[in-house]
């Protein structure tokens, strides 16, 4: 069997989800939101599906989705993309960086990795023969470590892959971070895979933005967007990839050797989602900002450290001050189990041995009756 | 970017699909059904979505499914797998290969593969870092050249990956090859990669064996099933995989890495699809039968040699009787532009350069007025 696959774990999220469930507890783990998604995006997927269109749509994706990608890319950012030559849709968000780092990588090539990570992306660029050069941002104020990031580019680096928004950081980067990562992309001649699959859920005024703008980025990123996240219906797992017409031939070639296609009812309905108004995403926004703030306010009330959280569905926070003997992961393990409530260690977003053991991630992506319920919980254990 | 991929083209499948639309032909290329699959499973499907149930599903795929594959694998095979340990979702079978392969394979492991084959199968094998070794079936019979596969296997063989019902040459491997297979991969240790998507779609009384059935072989296969297949729904994107419980948690991490998960609607519907009466199972053969014989037919009495079709959606056919001075590509590109009827030239599924030219597979998964209509088209272009 394949060594590395033998050698990684499941998933955290999988895990801990699974832990929740067996032990009754709150899950403020695993990021999905409890609540549904938009009624009219649900009720188009459902109408898609009577309709006799139900057989393989196109590989790179239906026409009315890619133009609506398109239209998104210019409503949000001012970026004009061919919505044939330059779109391709996925089958989630994993999938779409799968299919970027297959695209582009050759074994041995160097990817250039930001920690705290998401808990595949290291495995991922192993498993298709990249070899990760990590570069870690350190809490409370998770700054790019310039020079750090600078060395880490070298000759055989071929991409750098991150996240922004960021998780578990809850960092949005800065555009002068953002010219930085441009300027050593530039100078190193190297792509980069944008995982923006929190692009819609900024806070408190910051705004996404995405690499792929910055001048002399357009030919170099693989932009990634999420229907699951932009519309709370992270089952869906339909993404979509936005990449310059150089690379997006072999991003679909990629494409079909890991799914080929995705269904077109819920293609359709995404579509339906991107095309709606302003209002919408001004109140996904507000709406998830109210449950951070809920939560933050809450945990802080307990004893908590909590790290700003400017988005994602996600705050960091520090339990040192709660006095708890042990590390993140007993820690998750004690509250799921004692406290019935649910998060993540954060030491999971880093795959080496020092990583930092005394912060915990929680989603606030729940309703707020819930968010109530798992800080009274926790205030009993307390 | 990386140099595979670059040197692969994109699938016959959509190269010959987006042809047949640009000359609006009738397309007996890409095999999908130009009708509905069974009109409750998609109402179940539809229904689903309204109930709240939009957000990730376990990494291996809702229970319900899961408990659906493990209750036909026994109904149609006598084959006992845990639902919980031995049955992975996927989103569609081509996700199910690259999982399976990316599972056991490590770089420079050997792969049997048989020609014909679907053409996918040798990038994604060399994609994982695996070595192709090709052993060809020859027409009309295509029968398993035994003493070549035998030579094929080697101490560095980690897997062989076959399809039965076989596409494009349509047959139903039989007890006595899969004997031989099994012994195979037995004496020389080895995995099994059974694709298995058209299990239901036999005719004339042949029967499906999956190899994973016969003694010896429950460790060694990891047997791949199609929803899209099973229920005329290929758009849909749901596959599974049934593996012993040894081989099944690789599989699954490689499946988090590909998509983690497959929309909860979709894994639903096809549970109520897996549970249909054997009435279904019969009716979908036997219709497909009955398109078969009359495409068979009538391409028979245009002069074409049509080759014995004993499963899958493909009748392939040599146009040599035609007289038409130009391979198989060349024929397939003028049956399109001039008969508008699209069909798909078969030296695509050899990858060397000395492929037989002179055969081509055209889809019999459409409704009779089109089959009619494809055999006037050719009858006037003649
Ligand atoms: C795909 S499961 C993980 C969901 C998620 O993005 C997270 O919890 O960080
Ligand atoms: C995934 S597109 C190809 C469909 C098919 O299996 C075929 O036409 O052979």
């Amino acid at each position: 069997q394949n060594d590395l696959l033998s050698a990684t774990g499941t998933t955290v999220f999988t895990v801990m989800s699974a832990l929740a469930t067996q032990h009754g507890a709150i899950n403020l783990g695993q990021g999905f939101p409890d609540y549904e998604g938009p009624e009219d995006v649900v009720r188009a997927a459902a109408d898609a599906l009577l309709d006799h269109r139900n057989q393989y749509p196109p590989l790179t994706g239906l026409p009315e989705l890619r133009q609506a990608v398109a239209a998104a890319n210019r409503r949000f950012y001012g970026l004009e993309v061919d919505p044939d030559s330059e779109v391709i849709v996925t089958s989630g968000a994993t999938e779409a960086l799968t299919a970027c780092l297959m695209a582009v990588l050759n074994p041995g090539d160097e990817v250039v990795l930001l920690e705290p990570l998401y808990d595949i992306y290291l495995p991922l660029v192993k498993l298709l023969g990249g070899v990760p050069k990590l570069v870690r941002l350190s809490p409370p104020k998770w700054e790019l470590p310039r020079a750090e990031l600078a060395a880490a580019f070298g000759p055989k680096t071929k991409a750098i892959l991150f996240n922004s928004p960021m998780n578990p950081a809850s960092k949005v980067f800065t555009a002068a971070e953002l010219a930085f990562i441009a300027e050593l992309c530039q100078r190193h001649d190297t792509y980069a895979v944008c995982d923006e699959v929190y692009e819609h859920l900024t806070f408190d005024g910051w705004k996404h933005i995405p690499l792929m703008t910055l001048p002399g980025m357009r030919e170099r990123c693989m932009r990634i967007g999420s229907a699951g996240k932009t519309f709370s219906l992270t089952g869906w797992k339909v993404g979509y990839i936005t990449a310059d017409r150089s690379l997006a031939p072999n991003v679909a070639k990629a494409h079909q050797h890991l799914t080929f296609t995705t269904a077109p009812n819920l293609q359709r309905a995404v579509a339906v989602g991107l095309s709606k108004d302003d209002a919408y995403f001004e109140s996904l926004s507000t709406e998830l900002q109210a449950r951070r703030d809920r939560l933050a306010e809450g945990l802080a009330a307990l004893g908590f450290g909590v790290l700003p959280a400017r988005g994602s569905y996600f705050i960091t926070a520090d339990f040192t001050p709660l006095g708890f003997a042990g590390d993140d992961v007993a820690f998750c393990r004690h509250l799921t189990e004692v406290a019935k409530v649910t998060a993540i260690p954060v030491s999971a977003f880093y795959p080496g041995p020092d990583a930092p053991r005394h912060f915990v991630r929680f989603a606030f992506c729940k309703r707020m009756e819930v968010l109530e319920e798992a800080l009274s919980r926790l205030a009993a254990w307390k």
